[in-house]
């Protein structure tokens, strides 16, 4: 996989040898995105059963399940990395066959799964490109493009299929601190695809709004729940209340796997990481070492704030309850 | 002065030996937040005054005009550097007397500015007070503290004020990209202060807000117009319009010498500063050098998003036109 800790000055591909190192990849943030940490995660289950040292079926069950823990423990918050690890098991635990035929479907369902997210971000792209102008500004945050996920990417998928539609788009991207992804990830594929981006800091969303520079918000989402709440990078939801503050519209780009039409919006679990991340920008040190810090990593946005939710089954807008499970259920 | 720019990290004092070196020490922001650059202007054309070789009152005045240009086209935005340069220029002018009378007039005037900065700040502090509540978690914005002050602060003057009078307060500090002020500076201050302090990404104060952590904001003034609006520290809009959303109090700290009374909204230039400020963090690259950046370093808040304005003279609350010209004029 792409180390996209490295990027934009340096693109390093990180190989991993079994399942651990999967799981590492993904606490570390070398791979993020909640489709790409799907995929990865559904490769390493399949890393486990290929590597499995496994005789009989019972055997080979009880590694992948092992595995599937470890890395269903690595994130709390994307829900596509328990989408893809209970796919990618339960196709194991329908195989009725030999070990090796196990390991097999294994094989072939994380590919599956990798190869359907390239084609269903290109699906849900095109969907989405119908929202979107000649001459838009769009504002979006974090990453939601090809890195974010196997390939094109979601809310960067919507940007580029527009441009391919002969749209002239641009880009204001919030550099998304702590990690920086706008900054390092977002700013990279579009500065690749010459399709022209400003950077801003996260703090200037609203001065840009007010200045009536931003037509659009497209944003990715980590888990849109059954009555349309979106769980997405932290900052998400700050954006959200100003688009609907000036009358922007707030768009998701959201592919059907990151929804997650059973948990209810107080169970979700908001991941908070090491204060450093807060602390340090890339390693170097901002503040004082002693200072206390709060981290969380995602926010809740609720569907009032949301204009519609852009999948690859078509555009769903409010009421979010009655449409979200027409269409995903 | 104090070098701002090299804390938290190292206290270090830059001695400046002649208005030019204050002039560039403002300008790279070696000394920055209003107050602060009002008071080390007043004290350059104090140096332009002491150091000038005129003979004649004409050409100690010509000296002093020119000082004065020079000063005033360092940063464009904060009105306490025209305010202090015109009062020290005021002063030079009304003396009738010798070279060396209007001299030392011109340092007496500085040493004013600057002693009254402290009281005032203070006066301003225990006003604001009032608005606070024992047990307070106040969020406060960029660093309107001592250091953006000659002394004790505004906004932070207010939350020293409120724990002298034994109200226990805890601070979330907004780190303040692109220059880090919060990070650097407040957090500095409100730890050698033992004032507790969180410190969190500016896109992560919606989702405090939504969490219900924040119970009041505290801001500084860059500047504050006739008709109560605030020109401050980019990323203050956008706390202002979380604020209202959340039916959180937004109050903004600043002295009468912060107020414009004759400029419209329209009139404020809003500076916009070097596009690496934003590409880099503390001199670190943190994406590609060929990105497109908007750099404003200040927004402007409309009064309909402020709950009042504390000044040294009192608290001013909603018509804001008809209580500034009343309490400000």
């Amino acid at each position: 996989m792409v180390d996209q800790s490295k990027l934009p000055f340096s693109l390093e591909f990180l190989v991993c040898e079994n399942f651990m190192d999967v799981a590492k990849a993904i606490k570390d943030m070398k791979v993020r995105g909640a489709p790409a940490i799907g995929a990865a995660a559904a490769y390493g289950l399949a890393l486990a059963a290929y590597k499995s040292k496994a005789v009989t079926v019972d055997e080979l069950i009880n590694d992948l399940k092992k595995a599937c823990a470890i890395l269903k423990s690595t994130r709390p918050t994307a829900i596509n990395l328990f989408w893809a690890l209970d796919r990618v098991m339960n196709r194991a635990l329908s195989v009725r066959g030999s070990v090796k035929e196990i390991v097999k479907a294994v094989i072939d369902e994380a590919n599956r799964i990798a190869e359907e997210d390239i084609e269903l971000n290109k699906r849900l792209g095109k969907i989405g490109a119908g929202l979107i102008d000649d001459g838009d500004v769009i504002l979006t945050h974090c990453n939601a493009g090809a890195l974010a996920t196997v390939g094109y990417g979601t809310a960067l998928g919507v940007i580029r299929a527009a441009v391919e539609e002969g749209k002239r788009v641009r880009v204001f991207a919030t550099e998304t601190r702590p990690k920086l992804q706008g900054a390092r990830l977002t700013v990279f594929e579009l500065v690749k695809d010459e399709i022209p981006v400003t950077l801003i800091t996260d703090n200037m969303v609203g001065y840009c709004m007010y200045k009536g520079i931003i037509d659009k918000v497209i944003v990715g989402a980590d888990r849109v729940l059954a009555d349309g709440h979106v769980i997405n990078k932290i900052g998400t939801y700050t954006i959200a209340v100003l688009a609907k503050n000036h009358g922007v519209s707030f768009y998701v780009a959201a592919p059907s796997s990151s929804f997650d039409l059973k948990s209810k919006v107080t169970e979700v679990i908001i991941e908070e990481r090491d204060p450093n991340e807060v602390r340090q920008v890339m390693g170097v040190q901002i503040t004082l070492d002693e200072v206390n810090v709060f981290n969380p990593a995602f926010d809740i946005t609720p569907p009032e704030y949301v204009t519609a939710i852009i999948t690859e089954r078509g555009i769903i807008t409010a009421p979010f309850k009655e449409n979200i499970r027409r269409l995903i259920l």
